[in-house]
């Protein structure tokens, strides 16, 4: 029904993770509207990206070169470490420009359910690294769930015996939310860690 | 923050109407999960469709040959004429599968209020090819709204004179949607076409 190359590009959108038929369609009559250079753009820049991408080989953050823009600077704060779930963690903490630490991406979280232990997510990596440098404390920011509640005890654990503090980051109600709509287990949480108000 | 590469692809994202910071850096994201061979294929085809797809020369329709493949088929129904806002409308009566006339794709509604008239949209083109054809009726299917009844009234007068009849679709409540929700105008408009129960 569509020409051949539209229907190639609705399929290539399909790729991407979320996106349905529709979306895709919406996406594919989109590029038709783009000129000449946007399209161009918008092609060499999924290739470029998808070329150029790589690891931190230190923090396993995305970069271009060997270690990424952070793990280069040594003007950040060197007694603290913030373990997250994903890149896209780092560029989220990044943007509220409050954290000056390091980080250490862990490219995913231990799951019974998904068959994630300790091995697959390189966890010794993360321990080595906390072990050869001076950090005093380990900030967890990974999600509120199961797997996030088990990575963070995992690595509470097993970082036991070294001279750093591991914290994790608070969870409670989110500000503006209101009271009425959220969960129990949210409310729970908030309730058990209130703070004394000074 | 972001490495430069994939800084320029959450922007190149940002070209579509709809998407916005999040969305593109969601969208930038994926691009990096997915294979080489996926890359290339979405990249190419972003190229292939911009620059292969142009307008059908008789009803405006999206097509990669000078007329598209509705207009090429002799064994559809050569009295009705269906008028359409864009080529996904096309798309998406064709999908189904009951109307088996042919089509003019508008490319716009007459808008006083974005100064599009009726030489914007060439309605002369689509006048032109009703004199030239036997079409025994013009379906109008443009989305209910100020333009699309101005565009309709329009051409239900231009082709006053002319030996063809001119309708346009039902409006009225959507298929399993709650009375509640039903907006005072569809409702009203729901009344006003209420049809004897046969």
């Amino acid at each position: 029904m569509y020409p051949k190359s539209i229907k190639q590009l609705i399929e290539s959108f399909k790729y991407f993770p979320g996106i349905g038929e529709k979306t895709a369609e919406r996406l594919a009559f989109s590029v038709l509207n783009l000129d000449k250079e946007q399209v161009n753009s918008l092609s060499r820049s999924i290739t470029d990206a998808s070329k150029k991408i790589k690891k931190c080989s230190i923090c396993n953050n995305l970069t271009e070169d060997d270690k990424c823009s952070i793990c280069e600077d040594n003007n950040r704060n060197h007694d603290l470490l913030c373990v997250v779930e994903d890149p896209k963690t780092v560029f989220s903490i990044e943007k509220l420009g409050t954290f000056n630490g390091y980080y250490h991406v862990l490219n995913g979280l231990i799951s019974s359910f998904n068959n994630i232990d300790s091995s697959t997510l390189d966890i010794q990596k993360l321990i080595k690294r906390i072990e050869n440098s001076d950090f005093k404390e380990v900030i967890i920011a990974v999600k509120q769930c199961i797997e996030g509640e088990m990575t963070a005890l995992y690595i509470k654990n097993i970082l036991g015996d070294m001279n750093v503090k591991v914290t994790r980051i608070a969870s409670g109600i989110p500000m503006g939310a209101d009271m009425e709509y959220i969960d129990s287990l949210t409310l729970e949480k908030a309730f058990d860690n209130r703070q004394t108000i000074s």
